[in-house]
């Protein structure tokens, strides 16, 4: 399609898995690209830190160049996908400073320093665009942002770290251990070699805050995320949640309640018909309640280069068209002023599993535990054991303050043998 | 939120079910619906035949008008919940040639007219946006539209149709026939009294043209989609899909091949473990295929009047805004001109459903037959009867036309008492 426009000169910064397709495909679609942005899109130049490393034949080798200030000052979109902090933060405020557009799969930089990036954005008049930031090829920012613009999300559940997924689901369907499917993970290159960023919550509270940003029109910061990870989970909470028909699940949730806002990120017990519950292995979920949608869910791939570079280059597009109508999209809201509120103040549902002494009386005195907590009990499973019992108590809905200091009294009560595990419930009325 | 610019009027065109969900939200959230937008929203006045007629307390009677041609004549935004054809289409034009931007969720005229409303939108420099016209309340056309701008969708799954899903799901939950669960369904008021235009597919083909002109950048007319219902479904085809690990749900199938798109719309056999298998009730679902996100999936509720409003306001919010900053969002892209296939040359994967006589030399007629038509067969199911045999055959990706062939040949061939049933299959490889 003939286009009469000024071609729209892009930079890329990184050239890893993700680098490598968004070069593809820039190169690949370029016809389509131009017919959707309305004029010609120009790879201006890759940045890369190592101009001699061998690359993907996808790469040529002309575009590469070291001299990553040089190429931000000639492009029109900046896209950064080098990851980290510095040099991603300093590159991202130049380009934003001159006006250019910039689209970022950043997730950690963006929670760390969302505020100041996008505040550079606004005074500059300039896009931020960051689809691939949160849950991969999984469209999610824009619908949230536009989509919803006209409705109140009162509540988000989310599936948005594979690697946690994969073995939870692997513990789930195959009865094995946390240690043994994290070392299988690592040998077949699902989990890092240090797997800590995934199994300790850090990269989904990364998006949790991303994802409460969005959905509250206001800035939530990684520091306001509680993070718990899957590192504690056992086998016997796995059967147990079997048993009670619920599924353990990593979710990031950022729920609306009168007194504020809680973002938190923790293994929930889910159960096995909640439409999160079935997403298997690698893929991401994103549950989202609406005053008036109601139930939503979007599902896809959360990682891996192709699915990355299509959600990067859908943003492309986007900024692209804004530069070539000479405008750019609408600014992101940020006008609500919510109380993030402390874990001790989330009001959720937890399954309290624990050993008791196998003699009379035992459960008036668990019971009254609960109740001068002022945490009521929903139901009440027992399971037999040798000389002990074992009891799952699933509750009402409390503050985390209150199933805290339940566990407590709980763990000094002479009937109490042990507090094996404490699991919030999530996707249940 | 303070708001310097000139407020933006918005008229809406009837006032049924989900016109009055969005009059509540326009007035309710007028605050919030400003600072997202960056300019106050002003309910212009809301177009009924019958003013006179009692409406619910959430509708200011003052705004009411009979006039509708004087209302669109003074508003900035046109949000059409009429339906039909007529005055539908007309008030449409008139607003757009006004340059209003128009909101709809009329999949009828959509799919009969888009091409027209398209044009009048582009000649005038309008938006013309319709997220409520596919699936509710899933946003679904903004993230197919924008966030897979830089992708190229390969093909559309849907569950676009909630009576139908609901109808499927109770035969196959509680082993009941067809008619008692539509008769059960109307006296729900689950469907309608004449449900034809659920049953027979034709409300999914409507949508089905919709996704298809999405997906593949132009124009697919609702007269291009090949339409069968769910009237022929049988207890004993849900009981034969279960047995081969399958579900039965009515599709809207969009998918492009080398020589062109086929867009159709029946019931198919899904893998249990698909994730649009386990899509329950009145819920509805899209499953997109994209070259380089992979597989992603959009769930939510498919119809209802605060569902469908939710969806109408974000439109309302993307088009005010808009014309809050004096402008227009992108046009849609309709540069593709992909050949739309006859559904004589659609493939895909049959399940065929036969009796056959119980003797020797039975299969290897059969297998012959398929042979001849150069369908290959992928798997081979006997159950065991009276005097015949009962055999599902699944075959390999084939033509319809070879399929048609294949069955009108084994319906004259001497070992086959009957075909009973020829089922698609979708979602598996």
């Amino acid at each position: 399609m003939p286009t009469s426009s000024a071609p729209v000169k892009i930079a890329v910064l990184g050239c890893g898995t993700v680098g490598t397709q968004v070069v593809r495909l820039l190169l690949e679609q370029a016809d389509d690209l131009a017919a959707r942005v309305g004029a010609p899109v120009d790879l201006a130049g890759v940045y890369v830190r190592d101009t001699s490393k061998p690359r993907d034949a996808v790469v040529p080798v002309g575009l590469l160049t070291s001299d990553a200030e040089a190429l931000v000052d000639q492009a029109d979109v900046v896209v950064e996908l080098m990851g980290g902090m510095e040099p991603a933060r300093a590159l991202i405020l130049r380009a934003l400073a001159r006006g250019a557009a910039v689209v970022t799969a950043n997730k950690a930089l963006l929670a760390t320093h969302g505020a100041e990036l996008h505040e550079a954005a606004d005074a500059a008049g300039a896009d931020l665009y960051y689809e691939a930031a949160v849950a991969g090829a999984i469209p999610l920012v824009r619908p949230v942002r536009e989509s919803l613009a006209g409705d109140r999300v009162t509540k988000i559940l989310g599936i948005v770290n594979g690697t946690t997924n994969y073995v939870l689901d692997e513990m789930t369907t195959k009865g094995l251990n946390y240690d043994d499917v994290v070392a299988e993970a690592q040998r077949l290159g699902y989990a890092e070699a240090d797997p800590t960023a995934d199994v300790g919550g850090h990269d989904a509270a990364a998006k949790a805050a991303i994802l409460a940003s969005l959905a509250f029109h206001q800035r939530v910061a990684l520091d306001d995320v509680y993070c718990e990870g899957i590192t504690e989970v056992t086998a016997d909470d796995i059967i147990a949640a079997k048993e009670t028909g619920r599924v353990i699940k990593l979710l990031a949730v950022a729920e609306q309640a009168d007194a504020g806002v809680t973002v938190r990120v923790h293994p929930a017990l889910l159960p096995k018909d909640h439409p999160l519950a079935n997403v298997r292995g690698a893929f991401n979920a994103v549950f989202v309640e609406a005053e008036a949608a109601g139930e939503l869910m979007f599902y896809g791939q959360g990682a891996g280069g192709a699915p990355t570079a299509s959600a990067v280059l859908g943003d492309v597009v986007s900024v692209a068209r804004h530069k070539a109508n000479g405008g750019k999209g609408p600014r992101e809201s940020n006008y609500a002023r919510h109380e993030v509120l402390p874990m001790d103040a989330a009001m959720t549902r937890y399954a309290v599993r624990m050993s008791v002494a196998d003699r009379p009386g035992v459960l008036a005195q668990v019971a009254s535990i609960f109740a001068e907590h002022e945490v009521g009990i929903e139901s009440v499973r027992q399971m037999a054991g040798r000389g002990h019992a074992g009891l799952i108590l699933s509750t009402h809905r409390a503050p985390e303050s209150a199933l805290r200091a339940t566990v407590e009294a709980l763990r000094g009560a002479d009937s109490v043998n042990d507090v094996w595990s404490v699991l919030r419930i999530e996707g249940e009325a």
